[in-house]
């Protein structure tokens, strides 16, 4: 693995489980393994559950005196990879990764002093776990929502598991990584990694001024 | 207008917009516009401003001292007519309209004496409203989620307003209720109130006992 | 079974996998299971595989002198349960289940003498295999598509089997059905053919005249 | 605008109208509006008409003797940039579109010399059309499925149109491009343009040997 540097990429993982961390959860785990995978690429990597902190709904920056969004925001604009982990509700994204996306949504119009959007030159890679389908749609509602937003998408940005229809078990109950999402979470860290690299040295360029 | 009876249908509004009460929403005016329509079919109804309450994420009936959901839920089964009113976020349900259907998932596997789904008989119609595009997909993503959970859903069982792409309008900023709107919501309206005469009068079957 | 009569309803399976009948086909094993199953509900059925017609694209009626639209149209308009069954392609419909969406498109404004659509009064299902992930998704798009058309979906209207992530099993060489299946199955065909008979014998209102 | 050079970067523009190249369409007139707005990056492009050519249904490279998808195959191979543009039919991308998904998808596996998959390095971007509503699912559903086939995404790389709620305009009869959409359409060709050209001189690195 890369040793730390100063100026080594970072990535932060938002997983939008339901569940507190007092508790286990497959999208956690998921993002943990993901984040390792990152590591073997010499990006630096930390992690939000995202259900520990108070997020509420709305389109500001700052929706209350308690809200923790403005100091996850912080933590999202000094990322050059965000990871969007979430579990699959009715076939969905989590309503708390919905949540991010909304309050994400309040700098789609910010603009640095280039004129650039502040969330270019980011990579955005999601991860998904559910007892049974969905992880397809999810990725192409989360692909959408941040592309908007500004991230990029690499190719093959999706890593997830899902089980049989109807199945019952949670992924964090497998007792090993299946191979196939082993060589998905693989594919996915090197090529994210590379983007951000490549993104990093030579940014979007800004718009003409006018 | 029909006037109220004791055996009248009820229809219950669910508008989730991201603002409480405090301050006025597009999804919940289009909530009130279409209980008003099934109010000339007999249907009585109410609504409920989801970010009025406390409604924590997670897959129980009940999740904290101070959820709100066991009382909605009440009101939920009270119903013959589900309308689940929606704003577009990045082009999806709002986090509080995928809060809903996380928390009425909790009822997936519920049956009743009779070894019916609980929510078997209820009518389910959606209202979405959005500065621009997004309404056939959270359409989809309601009438999917909504059958899955054991509502049925009638024929233009969607009433919408969007503006054209990158509009700046809100619904509740137009002059008037654009006319295709109106015949969206009177076919709504008739449609359920009808479908929900017929399934209150003569329920879905039980499945054979094994 | 119940007898055929000659006022039984009538169910129309329209097969939308890639392949021709010359080649077995996992959607088309669903959509005869269906409709055995609906036959036990006295719902007389039949099938189409698309892809032995030439349906070319297009928004109108007929597209060409060998167009084969026109003849399943009739079909269509003659039944009382419309059953899609498709295969999931990169997580999406087949592109033949959304030739045929398109095709019933262009009868979206046609109403009968009493003023009503002409596909009102029809319940609409859904089947849909695939070897991974993906059946939430098209059924969302296929209720969605399918009320706007004018028909009901009934609670539980979508009968589907998906494999493991990555899996590679196609659902026709399954050893035997899975007993998940066969209960969504037997409830689907219990509400469908409920719906459809209510809705037979009680059709929507018409609009009111001018 | 640049001058033509040997190693200057490639578009392909398929344009998934269901009317040939014999009827205007409005998502060709995107797609050539887009084309312009790469050519001033110095992208050199063309563009396929999908509906003039025979596409048959299917999971092969080449599926009867007159299907046109190898030739077409060959030019998305010899592209850096791939610019899917569809009309929006009942909320969804249209059959070609899909159509086009699925021929791709027999390329899924295939890997070059290098082990690296063949859809590699190149960037996709979408282009979508409407009289009303859609365009952030289509994006959804396209960025997820081009992902899925080794494509990347840029940063605002969708560029749509579409009317307000029950509008009947299309886009080729409005007097001018709307500003906002001029200015989407130039942020999404500088953004294609400078990731193909990242990608191109530092493509993803093969996965190691085992």
């Amino acid at each position: 693995m890369t040793q730390p540097q100063a100026n080594q990429p970072r990535a932060l993982a938002l997983a939008c489980s339901l569940k507190p961390s007092s508790e286990s959860s497959s999208s956690d785990l998921l993002a943990r393994q993901i984040l390792d995978a990152l590591a073997e690429h010499g990006v630096r990597g930390s992690s939000v559950r995202v259900a520990d902190h108070v997020i509420p709904p709305g389109v500001g920056h700052e929706m209350s005196d308690d809200d923790a969004w403005p100091a996850i925001r912080e933590e999202v604009l000094a990322s050059d990879v965000l990871l969007l982990c979430t579990p699959i509700w009715l076939g969905h994204p989590s309503s708390l990764a919905q949540r991010v996306l909304e309050r994400l949504n309040a700098d789609l119009s910010e603009t640095g002093e280039d004129g650039r959007p502040i969330m270019f030159d980011k990579v955005a890679v999601v991860g998904i776990v559910g007892n049974e389908d969905g992880a397809h749609k999810v990725t192409a509602d989360l692909f959408q929502g941040l592309a908007d937003l500004g991230f990029t998408v690499p190719a093959h940005g999706s890593a997830y598991w899902v089980g049989e229809a109807r199945g019952g078990t949670d992924y964090q109950d497998l007792d090993e990584m299946p191979a196939g999402l082993e060589g998905n979470i693989s594919n996915l860290a090197r090529n994210a990694a590379h983007l951000a690299g490549l993104l990093s040295r030579t940014p979007y360029p800004a718009p003409p001024s006018d």
